[in-house]
């Protein structure tokens, strides 16, 4: 597969807007802010749920945060997706009848970002997965990645509070997807998959976002052995990973990193340490705009 | 008041735990991860919700959640706040009878973080605020601030992957609160200025998460006229905030930032250039985990 099949478009002019005002010399500046706009949810005629996000891929969003909520199932036939710009609503439609009127009521905030969902429901499916065994993380795919991914235009350098997430396989960056909410950029890459009958065995997923239990757990549920990000890990996100055999890697920034689970996956084949010129150009990057 | 009466405690045990994992030389390494509980809150014998937190101040977790998705009211009778250790339950009691069977149906994921709740709901107060046009933001108060925050302990500091916000008057920390979910830090301060009866006109709010719709929604609500985030906007955050007369600041690092809102209470009254020691040392720190 070719490398960024999608990636953010910082130029789109929906999901930015200039406003004005003053910096700390009390000078006026124009600065770009990131654009969010209602999402409602609609599984066969049932009202699901109403999300912000940047509304670049509204289909993906939907199937993807289906998919990770156990609405949606793998095997499904979905029959229709059609979103509907004046209303801001998205409509799915599957072969199979469902009603998520229970499930729609227990709700359970979980770390950090809440996506109201039964840990019950976050759990059914962890169990029954069997991630690859053979599948690889070498060092220099991670930091080739991360190189590309923070180079990549972005909405993040554009205009800043925004999470992302790359799907990859080996240091090929596949999708990149960024949103306000980081689970709305894992969902959506979760819905491309499904879409586009993407095998999870051999990729390699990195997210801007903490390694908490959800996070964890959509990234077991979508199939994928091996999880990254810059940010780092709850007790409880390490403790599944561990249990379902995940390979997690946190804190890599420029080329360090911990991993807290699934080590055997790695393979350290690159040089950790910095030259000169890479360590220069290390401090001189800003610090990442957080959730 | 003094300075820091409530401040995180990175020593307390039951916060923080050490797991063993590799660095990026495939060395072993212990490394201390937050620690993340669950915490299932009941009103007047009705489930409410359950969230993951650090759970070191449940009772003020629980009472700030309910006053800021307006299920408690700033003039409420709390009768009894109920803490039980063995089944992570915090049971609040009110003379006034509550139902929110409706209100606990409709959920809408708001951006980033989901709190899971209606739009309408979150809007009910927001628009009859009024927040206090004399109050002041010393641009040297926002400096001492963000010193002493970030030299403050911290579990971030110990453990990383957490939000923080912290309530201050002028340039004093009044109390600093941390949590997995940066709306649990938020809602935390909201239970104790309730709890303790902790006028809002003239406070100063920080967080290190981002100025979203519902940051900015909290914020009014508490009638606190000043937000400030080390992290940025998004455009319906400022939309809000120039709505309701916040002031606003965001993306406030070192002597930098940039406000999109009730700009007139600003007194730029530091020199917002660094000397040659604080350049070096600003150069040093690392970027803070994001969520």
């Amino acid at each position: 597969m070719s490398e960024f099949i999608i990636r953010p478009n910082p130029e789109d002019p929906r999901l930015t807007e200039v406003v004005r005002g003053v910096d700390q010399t009390g000078a006026a500046v124009d600065t770009a802010v990131t654009v969010e706009r209602p999402l409602t949810l609609y599984l066969n005629g049932q009202e699901i749920v109403t999300m912000m996000t940047i509304g670049d891929h509204p289909e993906y969003l939907a199937l993807g945060y289906l998919l990770n909520q156990n609405m949606l199932r793998a095997d499904d036939n979905v029959t229709a997706i059609q979103f509907d710009e004046e209303l801001d609503v998205v409509v799915v439609r599957t072969d199979r009848r469902t009603d998520f009127e229970e499930k729609l009521k227990k709700k359970t905030l979980t770390s950090g970002c809440a996506q109201g969902t039964a840990f019950g429901d976050l759990m059914e499916r962890f169990e029954q997965v069997a991630l690859a065994e053979d599948a690889v993380l070498r060092t220099s795919w991670l930091y080739a990645l991360l190189h590309k991914v923070n180079t990549a235009p972005s909405l993040y350098l554009a205009a800043g509070a925004i999470h992302g997430c790359l799907l990859a396989q080996g240091d090929r960056p596949l999708v990149y997807m960024e949103d306000v909410g980081r689970h709305n950029a894992v969902d959506k890459i979760a819905g491309w998959m499904f879409q586009n009958r993407v095998p999870p065995d051999d990729k390699i997923f990195y997210t801007t976002g903490r390694l908490t239990s959800e996070m964890v757990i959509k990234t077991v549920q979508m199939g994928i052995p091996i999880l990254v990000s810059r940010s780092g890990f709850t007790a409880w996100g390490v403790q599944l990973a561990r249990q379902a055999g995940l390979t997690l890697v946190g804190r890599a920034r420029g080329k360090r990193f911990v991993a807290l689970s699934g080590e055997h996956r790695i393979v350290f084949d690159a040089d950790p340490t910095y030259s000169e010129e890479e360590a220069a150009r290390h401090r001189r990057k800003g610090a990442r705009d957080e959730d």
